[in-house]
């Protein structure tokens, strides 16, 4: 399982960039040898929810601090002090994305928005996707021939624009 | 169905970013008022190809321009000779996107981006999600409460990074 | 009277940035030198929309185009024509502005930013004010000095960031 | 009352861009676990002032100094001190905003900017509405379904252009 | 008199930032071999002033427009139409300049602005000179040694922030 | 007198980007509560180049350092070290300022560039104002109605473009 | 052999790029239906190389001319003319690039180019490998597998840092 | 051998950019004078692929970590922690470059971008070169007349746009 | 002589970053076939500074207007219109620089910059070299192995920082 | 002598930007109050050089080591490790440059980039003058009415572009 049996862990460079609660989160899973899969499960939310919450572009409920200090083995009072405030979301990395895994993702809204929104438009009026009620999730697929394939869905609440 | 009836048509502040293509595809799909859904049908593609296709950002196959040419009522010569060439992607729209739906997209990348990547590395090892050898599709879905959610799905193939 | 009997027209270097639309209702209200007021009165929408629709940032219904043609005296299949997509947002301007009335207001997105993102927070838990479910409006009031006030008015439906 | 009983608290990556001041009063306002309403009741200031004073934004009066003295628990001579200067705004984040909430706002002033000059122009005549002279208050309003809606009112002293 | 003989003219690359009427002023104004000096001596106006209207930065009277009509030889009718909107300020050139003239000013405010505002705010307070309630002017000296020195004076209204 | 009677302090998040000699300066001035109208008065320079050389902008002379060390009471070596080079100007703030002072200055400069210099050439002929041979002052004007109004002087030497 | 029949055309929204030349050379390409290959075996040059010229990215020389006269069915007087100047490089897109072929060349310059720094550095010494005295291919490989792989050659000359 | 008998090492400023591990790396390679090449030979990789590592853009496996703390006199649980993530590639230096090395690989994109593309598009139909199944490597010639020449091999599978 | 012989035309993408005179000039330089070299020695000025004139960097006097019109054979009165203002300099080109050649000079001062700021500065003081009174010239140097060497030399008046 | 006496020293908020070197060339040459004049006559290279080498602009030989570790009286071994590696060039300061002498120098780029093209074009044939194969140097004139002038000599050789 080579490769596959790694588990991410916070480049140190990135540090200053996000909350304090990033560094003590990621320190405990990667002390703990935890993969996103196993929290997720352990704390019943997204794979994708619990690595944003990492990142500090998700927020935690009380319950999940809880969880995540039993899972994690760090003091409650440590997490809730960290967790305790509403993200500051959208400063892990800069823009455009210059790591190619999240600049693939930047590329397909360079080149699909208009599509997108055409498509969108279409479908449903004058509106838009939300990106807050919004939920993500991320799939493996293998083919016939042993390719893996990776599958993310959005899913968001059509907001009509209000006439006003 | 109002609002919802209309059709997406090309904004003229964008004709001169855009391939001579676009307009004369544009203008066809207007002048017929056909939707993207029903062109895709016609020529069995998906709805958000057919529509990148529109925007200069798909590349359309010899088969593509002679259905076009019947869907639309365009000489197949005019059409044959507008989508000649290789697509010149990616100059659309600005980046960071200005337009409101386009820019909901950008900012789950945004804000989402380290975490896709942390899920995709732990479920794939170290490489990328391709956003070449890749399919992407919009769907509609009401729930009880009577609420639209747009899902879009992006599928792409996972490439590891090549040892060297 | 003076000055404040002035009417908005649309500055020329603007155009090409505007979809076609813009012109030729600038150009309409111009000749018959209409206010936005007027124009709000007689459609039953808000001054703030009908000047959003008049730069291209708000979408014009059936029911709209017929009036407008009516109050503006253009063909109505010319109005229906140029008004018949959905709105391509975000353009009008540059940002950051260099229009010394906007920029105050972005000047104020700048400096109170995070005042209202807390104050917000603690109002109504993680999440955002929608700019889509919203209208705005602006007002005019004199205090006893004489000295007048702008106050403008921003309505915007409470979106919590949903949890998966 | 679950996540609203949170309250804001700074985020530790902003340290460096905002002032000595912010983090003691933030700190403060943790540990007291206060709202910023219940300090803008005791200080006799507005909720968004006060948020604007704890990120640096907007300055204390001697008296405020005095009275937040009392209510957080700090040295008046340390909050003297920290808060002894003019307030240099405009750096508590980046422009345009990438977290949510505020690029909303951001926004906001992106698609209607020249809408509110059109109308405030033919309102007021030649000028701009102060972000000086001016006052800022946040409300929170609940419909009859039950949703929440955010009021955000921006009222500012008209400036007409002085003629030289 | 030499090269002190010539009079401003419009540099045609400019024309597309600029509104219509600027060609047109500009255009009179070389024709008749017009100074801004002179043109403002009979407009009742500041050379800045007038100069500023010229590049569509500053509001044209009813009155202005009379007599411009007569100074210029243009259609009062022509001008009243192009003048007739409210100025569309600040796109006359890209900022950071790149005329070697204006950057000078620029440069003023890069290596000057903090110690013109630490001085401002010991002298009047906490707040801002107001660029609107302003007016500037522009003057030569000459100087024992027989060099000219160019002497430009800004003075704004001094507007204190709002304590709210 | 209440806030006039403040003076003006080095932000702390300021710090990094000015030379050592910034912290030692503004440091010794809080101290004293020393304004710049006092300093300079002492020193026999202008309040502006006075502030200016605290944001590390000007060059003090070996006559400066001594008086500053005598006003200041900070020891002559320490300063004499830290003003011992040329001054690396222009990187206190931010360009465009996001401060609302100093961006009014800016504004200035976006707006009248074009003016200053379509006057400038009328008068001087082709060339430009020094901002090297160049002085400028701040003054305090109250009209007869109680209103403040401030004065900035910008005087720079004319300088003809070399003809080569 | 679909797809790849397809011979490559100038992108309309380019034209206004690139020199005059670049749509002559395009325009007879496409009416003759020539591949580079087969125009730079008539010319003896790289394909990339004639690919550059017809972009203006490179020169032709007066033997050039003639033979692309010839090749193309241009007059020879026409191209000259069109050809006559030194290229002026570097516009023909924008950088970053949108175009994702482009962006991949781009990125492996981003993620790579410390370490050809290293390597080269530690073969050469401290210089540089030219771009002017510097020449490149483009190779088509098809492993066992059927996969294609395109392998791009870069060859410049070393320039070793002058010292001086 | 002079200047050619240097090693690579990592500058100082580089290092907040960088993941720990590159610190660790460089210094031990500066400790022991090794050159990439030596270290490739006995780690059986290519000579950029290891200093892609030390710069932290490439991977080490289980072995390169092993091999690499005997090489290098480095404890194996220090380096597989440092080394434990995936990469987070990119963040190495700006872009566009400000080295002179890396600029004119930079420039190369720059000026033959559009060729490449022309010419890939003509030899392998609508795809791109994929920089992630890619290898590369850096050769050194040296012509008759005794100049050296750098020659860089990118080496990429060539990916089809998928239909859909 | 081959390349050598070419001269230098302007380039049509360039046109509409400059004034009309540009094209003028140029279009008859090209017609006649003129170089730079005779031009300049005919009007006495030196060869930079009537390239720059023909770019609209540079001011022609009354006299060159009309020398001007002889040796290019253009009618005075259609030079004398064109060249009739004060050059508007600086928007030939973009900065950076995309232009190989334009680049390089860009490189001198980012990689000089200080260095020349440093010496500079302990052998004049505390000021700059103008970039007004000043002149610039090329030469060209072969040495004896027969390599071109291409000399610039800037001279500018030192204008040391006036005390105030 | 007054200020020319000064020397340069480095500005502490420049110290993150550049090597470790720089702040131990600089706080030794502080010291021992040397001048790069007189450094660079006993390492026997141009001042020019010296200075760039102390903003780790350019390479030190062993041999300028060892001199250098005489004149400064800093370690040989220490100063040896600092440059040990190779220069990581052009990131001393921000481009565009802020300081307004380096922003003179760029300043000229910008207005005469595309003459010196055009000039050396017509001398040369198509290339470029190399920054690298490259040397410069500062001289200081004074002319017959006391004005100092500052002489810049840039020298490089000059590059064809291969034909290929």
């Amino acid at each position: 399982m080579a490769d596959n049996s790694k588990i991410a862990v916070l480049d140190t460079s990135l540090v200053d960039r996000l909350p304090a609660s990033s560094k003590t989160l990621f320190d405990a899973k990667a002390a703990k040898s935890l993969s996103f899969e196993s929290i997720a499960s352990e704390l019943g939310r997204s794979e994708v929810a619990v690595a944003a919450l990492f990142y500090g572009q998700a927020q935690a409920s009380p319950e999940d601090v809880k969880k995540l200090s039993t899972i994690l083995g760090v003091p409650e009072s440590k997490l809730a002090e960290q967790l305790l405030g509403f993200p500051d979301r959208g400063r892990a990395g800069p823009m455009p994305p210059v790591e190619p895994l999240i600049y693939r993702l930047y590329e397909i809204v360079q080149n699909y928005g208009y599509a997108y929104k055409a498509v969108l438009n279409e479908k449903f009026g004058d509106g838009i996707m939300s990106a807050i009620s919004f939920s993500t999730k991320v799939e493996k697929e293998t083919d016939e021939q042993g390719n893996n394939w990776a599958v993310i869905t959005l899913r968001g609440k059509w907001l009509p624009f209000t006439r006003f």
